[in-house]
């Protein structure tokens, strides 16, 4: 009963891929100024012109790791386009910081120019993404230097200096260990060892070993509770900060954590991976009335400040299906199995647009289309597409 | 029929205005480091102790308000809450900025520390607010001066070098007319001048001149639609920064022109405030399937990519009372009373809390609450009771 079940998610899995790859394709490359359009409407018309480098970064990432990994997207359009990304990538994201340090911008205008700077790290983590994957499908050694360079940088600005990012020291802004910072590392480790052989993978060990643990800092109450900001004494943070929860981002951890624990057969955090962070947050994010995972939680039950709260978006249900098939590939327990199946079912019945290709982002609690982009500043080539290139072959 | 009914509505504006401020000097007041808590949940409980600066000058400003114009009002405990808050604000919200400007913080610990600051001017400018509206209930001609001198310092801002903002100049963040700012200084110009004499009258006269027609810049399309962000030459910009619509805000800046254009005798603005700031943003951002404004729209239709853009929020339907009240009041139309009925009917059918006092401020398109707190990060003791003390008088 399973196995047919399995082998027909599968199978729509496979379609959505298809139809995934072919709408960005077709809509999103601009043949002018190059590198991709993000915002992207329901029908396929781009309604503004502004290029996101996180996007621009991860369609890149994308491009090449289907193009490397699945043989029926072996094809020279989707390695042209990459290449095409990456080009206008280099060109055109790196700027000048305020301190002289490399910083990538966070949004470009259509011919490049950068608009904003964000005080984080996450565009150069895109950046590297791109250039590793990139650098992998067209043997450039350089390109894989630069993203090890640009590696270097992050890492002086989490564990050594951040006041390149720009900004300003606070006294009532305590350093908050925000669980965004550690997996998005852990994330950049596995991409640069991936079968880069010994050297790479020393120069990273203790790194991801570091990021592992900084994670696990994030479970919290006794062990009851995946926080996303904590103090960096483990300690749970004052007010909403410390009390905020995202389902969908622990569960992205815990398929993280999970890649990790495989590759270092680490059963003990195999364990912790499954039964913290993803059955804790299934259980707090799982809205029992309408279905679907909600954006933020207050783990004392307050309402969340954030306008979105209870929005329910595509991304976090990506990570929930990974994460559960994944831990069901590995344990073969039937429970996850039927984690994957519920989310499974409420993914496949709200998200995708059958008429036109791809899926919509953003519903209402009660599950009504809410916003009806396919490309927005946050929603690319990525999640949608991760997600589906994962689960299909498990 | 119509008196009668607005008798009804005075009524009930005047409770809740007692109500609301009963609501924060009970629950709001810190009586061990001084300043308002403005994280309130529904019942009056504080969730988190970080105290928002806009909030802060605004509660403060506000309470100074009803102390000086309404005889109710005039209790030694809302001076001394006033007093209390003005010193607070006065000894931790300002920060010397990167360039060693001024600068007011965003937000601050329980007691005092700066946490964040923006790069705008807002912080600013509810701090003066606050200043020169406690200086007229203390006759303090120092924190008069103060906050002139605060002035200064913005419209350097705005009109001179942005730079000491701290925002880094970008060559594809091209300057932007967003309709913030002038309003805002309108604002400023009002209230630092309401009843001063000549001399500070002469001083801000020029920039309560081109604070109106910045915000008549934002009528575009042939004077069919108000967008929220133009450029500097009163263009349309391109894309959804562009597109942009804010009905609330039009609104909000439609009964600031009204004042004014009332101050000066300019019946031609007085028209344009009515027919353009008040009868386009209602044509657009009413929802005519569930009742409320929107939050934001998009002129030509697309979908915005705020996800709140279809909330009903609180503070839109203030401003939508108090526009279209005055404009009533002032042209005796009809129409302009219907259209403030149909605001009432869904406002009070919908913010008010009967059980704990105060307003709800955040509710879903279909009117059902959504955030059930009565005060957060951007909202405070404000929007409800300056809407309901502007229009009890009327």
């Amino acid at each position: 009963m399973s196995v047919v079940r399995l082998e027909e998610s599968r199978e729509r899995i496979r379609t959505e891929l298809d139809n995934t790859v072919n709408f960005w394709l077709k809509y999103s490359h601009d043949t002018v100024h190059g590198g991709f359009f993000t915002c992207i409407g329901r029908d396929g018309k781009v309604y503004d012109e502004l290029k996101y480098v996180w996007l621009q970064g991860r369609q890149v990432w994308m491009y090449c790791r289907l193009y490397r990994t699945m043989d029926r997207f072996r094809k020279p359009e989707i390695l042209e386009a990459a290449k095409a990304g990456g080009a206008f990538l280099r060109k055109f994201a790196r700027v000048s910081g305020s301190s002289g340090q490399w910083k990538c911008a966070f949004c470009l205008t259509r011919d490049g120019k950068a608009v904003k700077i964000q005080r984080t790290i996450f565009s150069e983590c895109f950046y590297i993404m791109a250039m590793d994957e990139l650098s992998r499908v067209t043997d450039d050694k350089d390109m894989q230097l630069e993203a090890e360079q640009m590696m270097e940088q992050i890492i002086y600005w989490v564990r050594v200096d951040s006041s390149g990012l720009g900004r300003p020291q606070l006294p009532g802004d305590f350093p908050v260990n925000s669980m965004a910072v550690p997996m998005m590392l852990l994330c950049l480790v596995q991409q640069l060892t991936e079968g880069r052989g010994q050297e790479v993978f020393q120069k990273y060990r203790e790194l991801g070993s570091w990021c592992v643990q900084q994670i696990l800092q994030h479970i919290q109450r006794d062990g009851t509770a995946i926080l996303e900001n904590v103090s960096l004494d483990k300690t749970e943070l004052p007010g909403c900060q410390g009390r905020l929860q995202n389902p969908g981002h622990a569960l992205e951890a815990g398929w993280f954590l999970l890649q990790y624990s495989t590759e270092w057969g680490d059963e003990e955090l195999q364990r912790t991976a499954i039964d913290k962070f993803m059955e804790l947050p299934y259980q707090c994010g799982w809205d029992k009335e309408h279905g679907g995972l909600f954006y933020f939680l207050d783990v004392d039950g307050h309402c969340p400040t954030q306008l979105e709260w209870s929005m329910k978006l595509w991304w976090p249900h990506c990570e929930a299906l990974i994460a559960f098939l994944m831990a069901y590939s590995q344990t073969k327990k039937p429970e996850l199995l039927d984690r994957f199946f519920q989310v499974f079912e409420y993914t496949f019945s709200h998200f995708p647009d059958a008429k036109n290709g791809e899926w919509f982002g953003y519903l209402t609690q009660e599950g009504k289309l809410a916003l009806d982009f396919k490309g927005g500043p946050f929603k690319g080539f990525f999640h949608v597409p991760r997600c589906l290139y994962m689960c299909e072959p498990f």
